[in-house]
């Protein structure tokens, strides 16, 4: 069947039919998270838990309770940046982060004077490693990075990055990788992450989770009923339930679930994914805007035209093909300060592994048709 | 069909139809809320938006912009107590507060010194406002009340409070109470009120609310992307956007319109719950908690054993009965201090709109015969 919705960075359409499977599944067997004793109880509590196992497992960590469920990768971003204990009240971070990062950091300056840093990066906004060897990486508290970009699908060096800053605690934003491309926790030695289910995870929303490795480097951002040390007004110290607080969204780990265990394996190949990049680079009314570094693309690419704002673009590819992207800032003023793109911002065009060769033809003959008007 | 299961409030089962009928059409829908320009995301837009009207219908406000969707009770609790401004650094709690109160209140007493008083209460935990008129009230900065004890079903007087209270602003936890008893909040005058979808609702876990009356009274807890004034890094400061970082949770917010349009009725007579407290109150060998004032006792309520621990006689009630209810303290250390059942808890019994009178009468027989041994 066509697919013409490349919007998958804002959410992953269409779900593994094993997402309503497992969702209506729960909503047959009813209950909620570990804080009973009888069977409904423990069957759901047991599909939570296994899927904690299979983040661990995606994600390539020995660390299992130390994955916490969160609404979405938002408020895991959030409980990691405004729960850190900051001593220098400095951070760094990439110049390609979304409003999920800088947000924060900016209420963190507006409220305690946390001050931040860009790291230095080449022109498509990749970290630039040579050039961050000259900073004075001991005295940030904290380094915070865009895995993937949302806007140009730019793969940043994590393990040669966190190599570089030692001891210095490492907070990755994995929303647009996760489920695209490898992500090694344990052996780029990972201090947090974040990522959601609804995206590259092909999960629904609601769902999302932290990674964290010494739990201790950050107070909960939520307190609040856990099922578990109840005759006490502190949250727990042990994970995965000091930092999931409330009832979480086992309907939505469920449909995660589903999602997980489905395996989708890609029905495009990354080299024709290349291919139609250098293919729409070529058509002259269009700039691209992906990575600079072949090795370094992930499955999402932005583009602006010299014949339409951003905004009459997307219009035109959803009217006259059916085609459904994103245009504008992408929750994301600094990656388009970085790229110059800003405040008109692109258009994105972002992939889901259910993309075949045919859909990819078909966006590039549009973009054609458009290149001439 | 028997409907064995008392534990509604720690999550609602079964659902109505509509629940998984409204997931599973945004299942094949697709798409994410207010950030695009395309039909999918205006359709989705159209029912998150319709959600929040139904809310508002529901709790009694014109102020439709004023409800926030959040991932729960607690995460909405957590905004409007973190997100206050505490000037006199004194609020005013209930006697029978959960840990998704207390928790955040006892957080910022060892963070930021915050000072807390239990108003004064009747042998039921239900609020003495003859007692509270001699506080000086003029001294705090917030008060908070539970609408319906998780424990023992006690309505407390929140019309009566807030008048009393008058420019004090009111935070009601409605988590018990949304879905089972009438709430007004504009006629009552609430400040906020914290609520989720999946217990008196039947709508899905991942769902929730904050109703905030005067928005500048709280700050953002979660700072992100919101699809609006994207070009800032500060959060929008128009509603529902200033509390709504990160994708919402679109697909439970589907899951709560199918729950809310179905408009279920109870099944059961109140006279007929009511009846049942008397009738297990005159079984010698168990203590009903329940409310003291016949007109002020919601669907709940728990009981103890003199044969049985709380633990015990909830396994007994499973294995001889299949009668699934919550042993222990519910995450309301507070609530059973007051009601001297610390910390050993209760076995709470919780109804849904589903029971009819043949599930009570089986409840009650079930009792009868374990109040033998």
């Amino acid at each position: 069947m066509a697919n013409y919705y490349f919007d998958n960075s804002a959410t992953g359409h269409p779900k593994p039919p094993d997402v309503a499977q497992y969702i209506n599944e729960y909503l047959k067997l009813g209950g909620t998270y570990g804080r009973s004793a009888y069977d409904r109880v423990i069957n759901v509590s047991r599909i939570v838990e296994h899927t904690r196992t299979l983040l661990a497992r995606l994600l390539g960590t020995s660390l299992t309770e130390n994955i916490v469920f969160t609404y979405n990768a938002t408020h895991a971003l959030n409980n990691a940046i405004k729960g850190f204990s900051y001593r220098k009240k400095r951070v760094l971070i990439s110049p390609l982060e979304h409003n999920a990062v800088t947000r924060p950091v900016l209420h963190l300056q507006n409220t305690i004077g946390l001050e931040f840093d860009i790291m230095p990066y080449n022109p498509d906004g990749s970290i630039n490693l040579e050039g961050l060897r000259l900073f004075d990486l001991k005295s940030y508290d904290l380094c915070i990075v865009n895995h993937v970009s949302n806007v140009n699908g730019v793969v940043q060096p994590i393990a040669e990055l966190k190599a570089l800053l030692g001891d210095i605690p490492l907070l990755v934003d994995a929303s647009q990788s996760a489920g695209h491309i490898p992500i090694e926790v344990d052996t780029w030695n990972i201090d947090m992450l974040a990522l959601t289910g609804h995206k590259g995870l092909m999960g629904p929303t609601g769902t999302g989770c932290l990674f964290v490795r010494s739990p201790e480097i950050i107070i909960p951002l939520i307190h609040g009923g856990t099922g578990s040390r109840s005759d006490s007004f502190l949250m727990p110290d042990f994970l995965p339930d000091r930092f999931e607080a409330g009832t979480p969204n086992v309907l939505g780990i469920f449909g995660l679930y589903g999602a997980l265990s489905a395996n989708v394996t890609n029905c495009y190949e990354h080299e024709h994914f290349m291919d139609l990049l250098d293919r729409v680079e070529r058509l002259k009314s269009f700039k691209v805007f992906r990575s600079l570094d072949v090795n370094h693309q992930a499955s999402l690419f932005s583009i602006t035209s010299n014949k339409y704002s951003p905004s009459e673009l997307s219009e035109q590819l959803f009217k006259r093909y059916s085609i459904e992207t994103r245009s504008g800032l992408h929750c994301a003023p600094l990656a388009h300060q970085t790229l110059k793109t800003f405040p008109m911002g692109t258009v994105r065009f972002s992939l889901s592994k259910y993309h075949n060769s045919t859909d990819l033809n078909y966006l590039y003959s549009a973009l054609k048709e458009l290149n001439h008007g």
